[in-house]
């Protein structure tokens, strides 16, 4: 989106382990006034320690960095060592501002539609709850985190790593509710999901309306949400129903979900047809770039990050393949010179959560260059550079990723 | 201990789903006196809604039943399906009033004293830190829990089903604090930790302590925590540090832990000697009876519980083998004359965790009486009834675990 695109400009700092933190720039006057229209105004960096919006003043305000009133971030210092993101940690990603409270004040009421099945229908939560029910952990993840990174200064809320956690869905498989339904329509290639945001007027609704479509091969895993980490799916995360679809890229998990059409086609909404699409630098988005579907190989250092004493230290950080299980995490404390297997700490939640690692170090004083390179069981390892691109999207390199602390 | 045995006695109350709840009776004045010195006077029924004392006031109190300041419980309906208990749900339960808040103010500076090893050593958490880390998920479950079932009447808090709950600890594993120090002393037999709360004067220590021995064969798993679901560990819950023994019941996982000692035979502490022992009812306790160690395979059904319509419906309910994997869960509709085999729901986080377990099933109107069973991968099975005991410890039989829903 356009509006998006101008919101925040990062420059490039380096060496700066958390750059987005200092680097909001603010777009061109005209381009604040669509923002404005869209209640995305960011916020100026003056105004930290900033306050959280009123539909997510229940997080914990200490844990994150507040880009703007529909962007929050987890400090990298907040991410923990834990196999699941507590809730009020997690990152804040809302294309456009979220509905009212009142949506979620009965829940079991909110339809949804399906189409594109053999028997199109209008199910409310209720009916949903009734048709099946799994629970799966699953990275949620913006297709932007590590924007920030990028030296040629990608638009967009510059993330850091902070724009990623690990929590648990549960829902209704997709597949029960489109089995009850008689199954797709013939010739379905995608799933098309739209939210129930309120549009504004005076726009185009196809240039702001939130609706993504993802191949139907995502449909072996997708659920119908109405739970996260065994609460309510709070209205800041999409409640009172998100499609989830484990794996894929926070934008294609869309919030307060109220239609699902499997299609041949994909939608021609924006936010899918130019947004979030791959392309060199200077490109403009368009259908035929590869749009931010499934998650890459990926992992970070979350501890130390700056100063820590000599002796023996546990560096800790967190892996996950998207939708591949991991195979193994090595850390480097040279800069990716050398490098050791770290281990996996707590139980496995399967292949679409994230691990935290941990490796016990012994640090003589001086200065290391912490890295972390994640591979999966299909040997898919993260690169050390960054693919370039003009949104820095997928940013996956280890080299970015890394942390300088110095030991004393 | 004796203070804690008149400290409410409950009624039994056939057919009541939540006895606990009803039958609130407070023990002789002589009693109260004891328990007054102690902190932990019982509320009156009539007080209720109560309100969370201090050191517990950051829990969510709508999902608790508050029986006295130092135990509250899970409200059934409020167990939920998840594969860990939000910390804010879980139940407290203190054997004496909790230290004051300041103990966490500098967590890192904790001390705990390392006895009956090649080389005793007072350890800070700072040093544990170093020596080694794991996270594991484990069921939390009070002794007590399921008092409220027995006829008889066991003294103690009336439980019911919710002073259970899994949650994930992260500390170091206590055999890599125990290889660092040069291991065991010849002999050892257990593993002995002693609380760190203040004693009240005027009263014998040994009446009062909380100091539990657990066979030296729980060195294996047991760990020192500082964590519990990513965040530091609460007070309320033990911390800053708390010796964790998955699989064993709730009081050998002793809070504000200050000594860890390796020892021939058993503390001689009245928690350990004679509380805590399952004998006949009448029968005083004695260090000959069995000792509340390792759990017991058990389940519950946690909804629906009272109501539902007709037609299709989720059964859902929790379910866990102690220190054993879960085999299966079967549920009854008919108070367990014909039987169904549940389906687990969500990953399994371990042999010391909890499974969530629903079954659907197409009810007409009626009046169902819903059981669980779950068997345990070494064959292990709940019973239907009771194992009468004096103390109403280990309730694991699967009929007074039951409840009875009216389908209209």
């Amino acid at each position: 989106m356009k509006q998006e695109a101008t919101l925040q400009r990062g420059r490039n700092v380096p060496g700066l382990e958390n750059p987005g933190r200092r680097s909001l720039l603010v777009g061109s006057a005209g381009a604040m006034a669509a923002v404005s229209l869209l209640g995305l105004t960011p916020l100026a960096k003056a105004e930290e320690p900033k306050t959280l919006p009123d539909y997510a003043a229940w997080k914990d305000r200490s844990a994150l960095i507040v880009h703007s009133a529909n962007t929050m971030e987890t400090q990298r210092g907040a991410i923990g060592n834990g196999v699941l993101t507590p809730s009020d940690r997690l990152f804040v990603r809302n294309n456009l501002p979220a509905p009212p409270e009142s949506i979620v004040a009965d829940r079991d009421a909110w339809e949804v539609r399906i189409e594109g099945v053999k028997n199109p229908k209008t199910l409310t939560i209720g009916d949903l709850k009734k048709m099946g029910v799994t629970t799966v952990a699953s990275v949620l993840q913006c297709s932007g985190n590590g924007r920030a990174f990028f030296p040629h200064g990608a638009s967009g809320t510059q993330w850091s790593v902070g724009a990623a956690g690990c929590v648990m869905w549960t829902g209704v498989p997709l597949k029960d509710v489109v089995d009850t339904l008689g199954g797709p329509a013939e010739g379905t290639r995608y799933i098309t999901s739209t939210g129930g945001e309120e549009l504004p007027d005076g726009l185009d609704p196809k240039t702001v309306m939130v609706e993504r479509s993802v191949p139907v091969r995502a449909m072996d895993h997708a659920l119908l949400a109405w739970e996260m980490n065994d609460e309510p799916l709070p209205l800041t995360h999409g409640g009172p129903l998100r499609m989830v679809v484990p794996g894929y890229y926070g934008v294609n998990n869309v919030k307060y979900v109220k239609n699902v059409a499997f299609t041949e086609g994909q939608t021609t909404a924006k936010i899918q047809a130019s947004g979030y699409r791959i392309r060199d630098i200077g490109k403009k988005g368009a259908p035929d770039q590869p749009s931010m579907w499934e998650m890459n190989v990926k992992s970070w250092v979350t501890a130390p990050l700056t100063n820590t004493a000599s002796g023996r230290n546990m560096i800790y950080g967190v892996a996950f393949g998207g939708t591949v299980d991991l195979e193994k995490v090595d850390v480097s404390l040279d800069g990716g010179k050398t490098w050791k297997q770290a281990r996996f700490l707590g139980p496995d939640l399967g292949p679409n959560a994230w691990r935290p690692f941990v490796m016990a170090a012994d640090l003589s004083p001086g200065e290391y260059r912490v890295v972390s390179k994640a591979t999966d069981v299909k040997g898919n390892s993260q690169p050390e550079g960054r693919t370039e691109n003009e949104r820095g999207y997928g940013h996956n390199g280890w080299n970015d990723h890394g942390v300088t602390i110095t030991v004393g």
